[in-house]
């Protein structure tokens, strides 16, 4: 679970909410359930808590962040990136729609509306038979939070699964699954640090569900290999000038 | 119609099928077209042809390059990245799967498996009513090309067009195609430049069905805007300490 | 334009808002297009007016129907379904969500919630770049329609288009996209029989956009031969017991 | 585990590949592995083996059939379907790409190419992060197998996992998933009668795989609810004469 953990630090409102942060908040209940072992990385740490070392033993990385995107470096995003497309789970979380790794993942603006005022948000289910859905109702209420709403910036999701009503007039698709090289990506849009979200037992339902199956399945390493034939060819007429290539 | 035009100077052999570049090779038969305009811009060119005002005027961008994916220029692929989620279209040739265009839109490796040897290319067409397969055989062959097998790194296509047989015992999602953004996108694999396949009359119905389907309807600019609601909202016990936001 | 033209017979106020029945009400503003003929039929026709010949010159059919959804001919959906399969485009209205064609097509329930009350809806276009979606504003009221809610019981739309929040605090994909076989397939969730929603230009608008976007490019009959190799196979040891195929 | 069961019985080339039925060839490994529970069914018993007591304790029906798709009683197929989009799983295998139930599920022709012939099939692993491919080479062969070739007429798969390379010179989407209502769809393409490749270890692979995969998180009943509203409404002008309105 990595959490830019910035806000909880300068904003008493925050901190009354999440006393020992957005990452406790979310990784203690994770913590209490058969076959999850949860840990967590903040922005301030070493390497923002991200060495190669921490992700070799990451099944699936939980991602919050809002305002500290651009600190986060570039290496490390690439590092997350490649450690994502070789297998691991991304579960990224409600402001990190503007993250530099989910922005890398999806190749698009990943843009939206927004508004913090008093607006009600219920999350439908979409998509009941998905296992991100299992054991929720056919909607939950939020009784405060951000609004954010459509046009979300985003590629076509594979798996659509959540889509949020606005008290204010909006629309947002809140629950949506890619596949990413050989991982999976889910983007959750609750979370916005002033409401206690992640405190909501069905906000955490997803997250476990969620967790469950973003698990890798294998991790690949990437590679772009030049190989011989598995039948054989005819005979090549420019063999002799061929012999040069491997240039890439 | 964008070209790296390295090859083509470089190598005999390649500078004897593309006398006037793969540029010309394929905008030539474009312009024969009703309702098509086909300029051409390479890499040694001056911001590589890719100035903000030629983009301002592109309605699909076709992209093939190989050898130098290196040296185009960081602020230029984000232009034109930045160009596609906007609404332009993009056609993405052979080796440009590996193009840092292309990788930044699709987010994943791109690798795949090659070989330039002798291999035989026969593509299916495995969606006929799309537009790109109009007034093509349910296959055609080139007698001659470089192989590319799977696994391709990329995400799953929201249209797959063509699949590849080949000689030597490989498959390949050869025509595939994204939406991104505003923008759609067209991955075509013929095309090394050591064999004349951009002179196929097969290729060239491809491109000239692709360069049509990618046109865009709209060109929309990037926002994040902060909204009021449409709908009255309850009275918002907090109002005062959020008059600070707006720090996105 | 398929019109089940049942409740502007039987109830004075759809005749009121339909004078001349919902197919006129559609089909009209659709004439005054370039390049559009619209022609109508109605249930009651023979044939319900769907005749092998009528669908030969049919490019797009739309189709509207709602309380006899169960006296269209089996033999006669299973003749617009082969029609769609061979690449004739299908637009699917509001209640016809539970039509024979549309259920025979998606192959799920097609089931929704439903409300029949004073809501307004609102539908977000929440794919821009679509050219379902040109010449259309971010968002759209219809200031009374029925509801509906969901879960949705479709397949996941190839394309979605729009998303509808209603008054009442449902959300749903009102404007979803499929290809099946050489087909192309939209539904579209306004037009209750009982608000004057075709009568709209937004929604007008989406049909003429739909109508062009669905146009064939091709049609092809179902085939599913017997096909020699395109290659040499090795000898083949049972070739003798092999004779007696071609039972399918 | 459903099968036809009859070319087995009239087959000698058959029963001798296949002593107790493909099911059961199938079926046996599964029973060995753990969590898994696999019983038999086959067209000959009373209601096909799929009565609605069998169907409420499987959690997923793997389905081969071929020469008597025609005797599927209707009212079972129904059954089937239904108990698909409560949230079953299915695999349906090679020749059933043409059974009542896959055609029902997908509302397309399901057509193909086909051979009988010598033909080797080699199987790419395009999603090596799926866990269908879990454990999977990067490609593996059967010797000789049936010919199945492009186009497929089915809808675009959710996710392409195997593509198949033939000797003879085509191509095929093997693997394909799909989510249909609440249940999940595999479509496996190896299997013909007349070789023995259910006995291959890597298809066993993919079935077991494909079994775990499949598995149901849910089981949800259709309905299609009148509902009332979640927020006010205002006032409804027509409410005495909706009054009426339940005709569903």
């Amino acid at each position: 679970m990595w959490n830019e953990h910035r806000h909880e630090k300068q904003d008493p409102r925050v901190a009354a909410i999440y006393p020992r942060g957005i990452h406790e908040a979310i990784a203690e209940p994770l913590r209490a359930l058969d076959g999850i072992e949860a840990c967590t990385a903040t922005l301030d740490e070493e390497e923002h808590g991200l060495t190669q070392a921490a992700l070799d033993t990451t099944g699936v990385l939980i991602w919050w962040g809002h305002m500290a995107h651009g600190e986060v470096r570039d290496d490390i995003v690439a590092r997350v990136k490649k450690r994502v497309l070789e297998g691991m789970g991304l579960i990224v979380l409600h402001s990190a729609h503007y993250s530099k790794i989910f922005k890398a993942l999806m190749g698009t603006t990943c843009s939206l509306k927004w508004r913090e005022a008093s607006d009600k948000e219920r999350l439908w289910t979409v998509n009941p038979g998905h296992p991100i859905s299992a054991g929720l109702p056919e909607h939950f209420e939020l009784p405060m939070e951000e609004m954010y709403g459509e046009p979300f910036g985003i590629p076509e999701p594979d798996e659509l699964v959540f889509i949020s009503w606005f008290t204010g007039g909006e629309v947002f698709r809140s629950g949506a699954a890619w596949r990413r090289g050989n991982g999976r990506v889910f983007y959750f849009r609750p979370g916005h640090e002033t409401y206690p979200s992640y405190h909501d037992k069905n906000v955490r339902r997803v997250l476990a569900n969620a967790v469950r199956w973003a698990r890798p399945t294998v991790r690949i390493a990437d590679v772009c290999p030049n190989v011989g034939p598995l039948e054989p060819l005819p005979p090549d007429p420019d063999a002799q000038s061929r012999s040069h290539i491997g240039h890439r």
